[in-house]
């Protein structure tokens, strides 16, 4: 499949800009030569026009075709095959078995949709009967479910080219609710969003779907506003940095018409190493931390940014021991220049502060793009009086913060903002002291763990990715897993409907056969 | 029970402040005798601090030991018996039957947020199993529900003195949820304020909960601001007009910590009245409509204050049938004098457009503070051309749009902003236009009616009071019924944790007895 730098706006493939940009190759250093052209005036307005036509349409398709959509597309990403896989390697950096791995991942993703739409149950179904003679007032029909909010942006992230970006779990989430997607497509991987746009839109037409359920742009700086601000557009997800977030949060609630914006934006992730858990199991635990630190260059939202441990002699040993393994990893290639000079600043930053004492660093220097592994420590009080130390460095670097007490742990653990993760190391020795630490950490972040690493996020009904306020602009939702689906929708009433003018799901026959709540119990037995 | 004037921060009744001011009864057109204190800061800060101290302990309370709370702050209520029925009364302006009805659907809301605890199923609690050996990565144990998200600031609304503030719906479902509450009591009702909070603090007294858990102020304008600004807080729950929502919203998301608002504000609630339906009853549809634009004075927030119809000979007869009706209605009091004056501006503003044309007004004349109730026609074309025949009118006053035919019909729905309902009024030989009017004010409304009137807010598990904004700042949220409770929560996943250091509703033996989808599936059994 030839690359041809095109936008998409609904079906149709657009190349008519005269702005261009080539995508850079971190592996060699080089522009690849494709000219990918910005969105025209023309197509930007196309695609918003086409998303809002398609929401009557899509919002009304039933879940089993919905379904059948996600798996097509599914099935067009694999059919893809190496020319993706080779494609997206080059344009991120990434090594071929991770891209490969991902691509399962981001095609999972979309088969789990699918199959959370036959499944059915989570629409929420609640359905009240009327009770006609009740005094002193009748009571009516009332049923309610979740229905699609209208048309989301979404914004690809770099770090995961195939998972987080044109068909990741944003996409994913939002067409299985019911909405047209119109994707901001990151510059840093255009090839790879061509390749899977034109996978999208070859399953919605063997699928029958409505032009304008998906569309694919580049886009200026100005544009992406405008993207945000557009009536159509009723949600925005984005995965990145914290101020491009906020950018987006900002736009979208000063809007006439303010609508959500789910950014997964910073987090550093903290664990807390307690001394039963460090005089048990020292080696392994100093070893998977460096393997966690340096997981896919530190280039995760989950990696552990900030180790805290109380400070005494077998906390300095420990950290000896992972300093050493720290000095035996490699240097590796950043997904793009922006992230690795960002990463060489933060830790310059670090190294510059007279309160951080460098713990480690690679063995071997890093060239052109690459960011060597380093870790900094630093006592609590400092941490806590210098308010830049408690920010993210995206990449492979972690910060132990040395406390003198429990009590002083503690108020560290208080003064962090939120976070997407917080994990605990601790044996029974600890009991009386990780209690206290689980209430505020489980208080502090969206996933709490329990002696293992935060890299690594298992797609299922169960995770929970997004944090307080800065992790995400809205901790009551996450961006992985089947939970993923509940921020592009909201629930509607139906109030003593006919029984042919509701939507199925909320029918007497109940024929999709899902649980409902029905006058308080929860059944999926049919009515009358 | 004697009337102080108090603040109530935490267990503390304090009336130190020397900025005082008095109720006003639009009964009797009259001051109060009652001084009330505006907080002082000391007040203002130790109310702040006490909610912050009371939720890590709070959060942490049992289910049940929250539902006993819940429950005897109804009892407690209750008990206030004709003080607080009369005092409500007086300060209100509503009629004694209709606040005694109203005390009644506060308990229950009380007793069925109780009952929603007892029943557990609310927390969405899923577990996914560990899969050790899985290949390529074995897969970690992961558990996720939802906690609550920290201490709520609560604004009471003058209309239902008593289900929508102190002890209302916002209270309830926070205090359900886990989270401490901090009310800014309204100005217009202080004494049913001050009685309502004695109930809770006593409730929390007799159930030792921790002080803090409550607390209610008498805020000055700046303080209000404060209040959503405070770090502690972490939520909001509002209802009242427009302005003073978004006010509250903007605050609350240019903290450096944004944090969600849930302001139920301002809706049209458009009725569709279908050829159809106006053949097969114009005389009970033109009684009923009467009656539900006059209901409680026209101060619902679900007041049907916009009518729309296709103009010809029989709508005609309708409005003739409907001037009728309202003619014989008479005046009546309302809330407060602000109210009352923003009425009369409301109308006078439609009456003296030229594009408007009066339909009917009451018989008799208003007496100060009294409103008129009035309806009003226009045709399509001029409502659209005029944003500002589409505004909310509080009070017992509607609005006839004529519509040329069934396509205007449909434009003049889709240039509507979000609506709390939507109300559609047909019979089988209106089935074509029905459909597509359902498909639009489906996306456009939180509440969708058939054939009844939107007026009546029944409290139950199905009930969706919250639309599109500006209807809500949140449409995915309601203010009304058992969903309620999901504003203040948030979800945590739980990954590789000890059995005994979970959450009860997460434990493998599930204690609660509750569902719980496990491995994909819904189940109420224990696991292992």
């Amino acid at each position: 499949m030839a690359i041809t730098g095109a936008n998409f706006t609904g079906f149709t493939r657009g190349a008519s800009g005269d702005k261009t940009f080539k995508a850079f190759s971190p592996k060699t250093n080089a522009y690849l030569d494709e000219e990918f052209k910005i969105a025209t005036e023309e197509e930007f307005q196309n695609a918003l026009r086409l998303a809002g036509k398609a929401f009557p349409a899509y919002s009304q398709i039933s879940a089993a075709a919905r379904a059948e959509f996600l798996d097509t597309i599914a099935d067009e990403i694999m059919a893809l095959g190496d020319v993706l896989l080779e494609r997206c390697s080059a344009e991120s950096g990434l090594p071929l078995a991770r891209i490969t791995g991902e691509c399962g991942r981001t095609c999972g993703q979309l088969k789990s949709f699918a199959q959370l739409l036959r499944d059915g149950w989570w629409v929420d179904a609640r359905i009240d009967k009327a009770q006609p003679d009740r005094l002193p007032l009748p009571k009516q029909d009332i049923r309610r479910m979740l229905i699609p909010i209208g048309p989301v942006a979404v914004f690809g992230a770099s770090n995961f080219p195939l998972a987080f970006s044109t068909a990741g779990g944003d996409t994913a989430s939002a067409l299985a609710a019911g909405c047209p997607v119109v994707v901001k497509a990151h510059s840093s991987h255009p090839g790879t969003n061509e390749l899977i746009s034109s996978a999208i839109i070859k399953a919605s037409e063997i699928t029958a779907m409505p032009e304008g359920v998906f569309s694919s742009l580049y886009l200026s700086h100005e544009d992406v506003i405008r993207l945000v601000q557009h009536p159509v557009i009723k949600a925005v997800g984005f995965t990145g940095s914290r101020n491009v977030g906020m950018r987006l949060f900002n736009a979208a609630i000063t809007r006439p018409e303010p609508i959500p914006v789910f950014a997964e934006m910073s987090a550093v992730n903290p664990m807390i190493l307690l001394p039963g858990a460090i005089e048990f199991s020292k080696e392994k635990i100093a070893k998977d931390l460096a393997g966690s630190v340096t997981l896919g260059v530190g280039q995760f939202c989950t990696n552990p940014g900030l180790v805290l441990m109380l400070e005494n002699s077998r906390t300095k040993e420990f950290i000896s021991e992972f300093a050493t393994q720290l000095s035996a990893t490699v240097p590796a290639t950043m997904l793009n220049k922006n992230i690795c000079k960002a990463y060489n600043e933060g830790v310059s930053a670090l190294q510059n502060a007279s309160e951080i004492t460098l713990v480690a660093k690679s063995g071997t220097s890093a060239s052109e793009g690459e960011a060597q592994p380093s870790a900094y420590s630093v006592k609590a009080t400092d941490f806590m009086a210098n308010k830049q130390f408690a920010e993210e460095v995206f990449g492979p670097s972690t910060l132990f913060v040395l406390c003198q007490d429990e009590v002083q742990l503690t108020e560290v653990l208080q003064s962090l903002e939120g976070q997407l993760t917080a994990t605990v190391h601790a044996t029974p020795s600890d009991e009386r002291t990780v209690k206290s630490v689980l209430a505020i950490i489980t208080q502090k972040a969206g996933r709490v763990i329990y002696g293992g690493y935060p890299t690594g996020v298992e797609v299922c009904h169960s995770m929970q990715h997004g944090g307080p306020f800065p992790s995400t602009t809205d901790g009551r939702s996450t961006s992985v897993g089947s939970a993923a689906i509940f921020r592009f929708v909201r629930p509607v009433a139906f109030q003593d409907f006919p029984d042919h003018l509701l939507p199925a799901e909320l029918q007497n026959k109940n024929p999709l056969n899902i649980g409902r709540l029905v006058d308080g119990h929860w059944t999926s037995a049919k009515i009358g």
